[in-house]
């Protein structure tokens, strides 16, 4: 799974943060109902937050301030004596800059407090919060539990995907199980059903498709045009072929069908609620028809958006001086493409519930949040 | 409290390690019966460990392994079925490296296992251990509880210490209370017994001074000659003679009769083992007689390993290009001290345990460490 790391362009990171902003907003009520929902069901004392895939971007504490707002509200609604004390865990992988996170959150801190009109009154019934880092893959286990860890599968077959770096109509289908083994979303379930407490609570999004064909879904034309750019890099002889032909992006959309049947057969989680959000391309286009208002700009914008998230895997793989001739091309590719057709970007939003015949030993009440797939 | 950061020169950095290294070969046997006797005292299927001002250093994770060392061995020992999960909260300021902390940690995890002859039997036993990171001044609450956290007293008054930057004969008393309101401890352990769940341990360990006399502690010398080192430079025009009568060194050296009586006071903490440990004032120097061997030599390693820890402090009060001739003149200082006189660095190391009548109300066992002081 690709993480945006220490963007460099503020341009970029612009574009990054409106992305966030824009599906934060949609989340919001999802994420306020699920908070409320097992306060009043658990009124802990103490209520475990964990966000996993956290990043260290300008929005990693929107989540984190989110939670507090709406156990703060709730409070102050139903008024409630004391608000419940909240830790947070903010997870990502060890290459995230967790010195920068951390930096923000004591000028976050106080932000959460001073501000606001009626501020001394705020201040009475906003829980307080304890935030600490978590390096790691969450596709291991990162909280304790009873039992020892059960070992990640890792296959070590190489799967070629021949001239493309996601699934394209021509992908063979070994490749195709490859990327949805890969995806591992059972696995991901058993490790958190381990982790979370009874009645645990687990909001997740990630990028998904509307379409239930593997072959045509959302990402597909966001990847194929990426995978075009550099066929197109490959017959210029600039990129070699074996190169092109043995990367597969590590990135897997699936429909909301397959994320639904997979957590049934878990047989871990019940869900609450599962949604499908969509949002365009460029984020700087907040066009709601099927025209793209200045589709060379809107080009332009993805590819930014992309490379600032994909930089850190194409370097290693393709070498860092070819990077901004991929980049422009692919720009050019996805204008082309926005003139003919308006695209979104596909966000699957899953609330799930422990199922409470499944065993849960940890001591405290958590709520998960997987953002940024 | 000065804090170990970033230390750029290798031989200060070895210096750090070898005062570090011989500090936990003193404490292991107490900490060894603090980790074992609070295990079996309440055999907990997680185990919560915090340590307080763990830094960034070559050495941060060896409280970690060790405590992971000692409940395996205990473990091994007593055939117990399944050692608990350890859980560790790393807290140090927000401008510690926790990046490179991090990125430290999965390289521990796997020595941990390997290497050792019989690996696969020693992991069977050792404990799984799930480390994060915490950010933070300890004079605050970093952990949550059942009511609202109670703020730092912070006096807005000037101390003149005329030609000083720490306590000496000349000191005014008001200089020498404000140092004693300063440590503050009594704010510390009760901020920790907040914290605490019933029949939780703490291990402190801090500089302290052997001699009952606050005039004549065992930092009185040791800052006193980095006093006088400014004081000669204010001699000679380089330092402006109020930005040295303005600066007091954030750092105080209590003695063993003092800690006894601020934890007796604070009826909040029994008291199973309190200690003083004392090394020479060079790690480079393991002679055991009144004689050191080389007093240039030595002279030059306090001051290197002085100033990796002060550097940001200094820095910030006197301006980066004074520190050179600060150092330099205070190693000349120190071994002129040295000839004379072979000076130790006194360590107190206190085993605390929660006093049963307090109110204590978290969920989880915790063990706190607090180093570096």
């Amino acid at each position: 799974m690709a993480q945006v790391r220490q963007v460099q362009d503020p341009q970029s990171e612009e574009l990054i943060k409106a992305i966030q902003i824009s599906l934060i907003v949609k989340i919001r009520p999802v994420l306020d109902k699920v908070v409320t929902d097992m306060y009043t069901a658990m009124r802990p004392r103490t209520m475990v937050v964990a966000d996993l895939g956290c990043s260290s971007g300008p929005n990693t504490l929107t989540f984190v301030s989110s939670v507090i707002r709406a156990i703060g509200d709730y409070c102050r609604r139903s008024d409630c004596d004391q608000p419940p004390d909240l830790q947070f865990f903010l997870n990502d992988t060890p290459s995230n800059d967790f010195n920068s996170l951390f930096r923000a959150i004591d000028q976050f801190k106080k932000m959460v407090v001073v501000g606001k009109p009626n501020a001394r009154k705020t201040a009475r019934k906003t829980p307080s919060h304890y935030v600490v880092g978590l390096a790691g893959s969450f596709y291991r286990r990162l909280f304790p539990r009873r039992t020892l860890p059960i070992e990640l599968k890792v296959s070590s077959k190489t799967h070629m995907n021949r001239e493309n770096i996601y699934i394209t109509k021509t992908t063979p289908p070994s490749v195709v199980r490859m990327y949805q083994e890969q995806f591992d979303f059972s696995h991901f379930l058993k490790l958190r059903s381990e982790e979370l407490v009874l009645g645990g609570r687990m909001l997740l999004t990630f990028h998904g498709r509307k379409n239930n064909d593997v072959f045509y879904g959302d990402l597909n034309h966001l990847y194929g045009l990426l995978g075009e750019a550099i066929q197109s890099l490959v017959m210029e002889g600039l990129v070699d072929k074996e190169r092109l032909d043995s990367f597969n992006l590590p990135i897997y959309g699936p429909s909301v069908d397959e994320v639904h049947k997979i957590i049934k057969q878990s047989e871990l989680f019940n869900i609450n609620q599962i949604q499908l959000f969509e949002s365009n391309w460029d984020p700087d286009d907040d066009s709601d028809g099927n025209h793209v208002p200045n589709a060379i700009q809107s080009g332009m914008n993805v590819a930014k958006c992309l490379r600032a998230v994909m930089e850190p895997l194409f370097v290693s793989h393709f070498g860092e001086c070819i990077l901004d001739k991929i980049f422009q091309m692919y720009a050019r590719n996805v204008s082309k493409h926005l003139e003919k057709e308006k695209t979104n970007y596909s966000v699957i939003v899953v609330s799930l519930k422990g199922n409470n015949r499944s065993l849960r030993v940890t001591s405290s009440t958590k709520l998960e949040n997987t953002s940024k797939p």
